[in-house]
């Protein structure tokens, strides 16, 4: 398997910009708006209280496989994949944020630290087994649900 | 954006086949080894204890925009984005795994549920502001760092 195709299934909607410092860029609010097409799938998501979202860092261009973390010079350098830079191989960004709200096709996020027009690609549920290391059996245990 | 294109910067090795069942899967000890070119590029990884490893179901076919939970009739019905199942728009995994080693350009992890041959898409450290929803500023909170 030589080449991957994907397509994004939605964007990415905020007040950011490239010039966005990083922890303000963690502590906004979202608009997610999936293609229309994809709102089916979006049943029972509103119950999470936190997903997984996997988008696509639009505007990093190629990559470097060791850099200073954030581009400070005052941190020592490192592998590309010891941190969550965007100048990696693959453009991909996996960020863990709060679901605030579904209706139709638009989610509203809180701390979900991507650019205004970010291509999404997937979203998931946020499960311990899956985003924490931690294994369980029991799926009422695995999930943050939203208290009623 | 209508396409993006991606390439594996690596495969995973284990015993698993396609009739693994989910639970053995997500126990199993796999090998990752990556493409030589992006060696550089694990710098300091093995500090980690955990780390979130993005693949591609390279077995799944389509996608299913409503369906019970690892094909399973006793689950209720579910949107896809409420599962972690294969059968999605982007055919990408995302799943956090404990780093036993790593030598040169092969990693060994414990519990990340692909199967034989799995292309690898991306590595990233586990960080609680981005895998947990747990903002903190301060990096040495921020990780689970191996114990020495």
């Amino acid at each position: 398997m030589r080449k991957i195709e994907l397509a994004p299934i939605g964007y990415v909607h905020n007040s950011s910009g490239p010039d966005t410092p990083n922890d303000v860029l963690q502590g906004q609010t979202s608009e997610i708006v999936l293609d229309e097409k994809y709102r089916d799938g979006l049943m029972d998501l509103d119950k999470n209280d936190l997903i997984t979202v996997i988008f696509y860092f639009h505007e990093a261009e190629g990559y470097r496989l060791r850099l200073h973390p954030r581009g400070d010079a005052s941190r020592p350098i490192t592998g590309v994949f010891n941190t969550r830079s965007q100048f990696r191989p693959n453009h991909i960004g996996v960020t863990v944020a709060r679901l605030k709200s579904v209706e139709g096709n638009r989610l509203v996020v809180e701390g979900l630290d991507a650019l205004d027009g970010t291509p999404v690609l997937d979203i998931k549920p946020h499960i311990l087994t899956f985003d924490q290391g931690t294994k369980t059996d029991d799926p009422w245990k695995d999930r943050t649900y939203k208290t009623p």
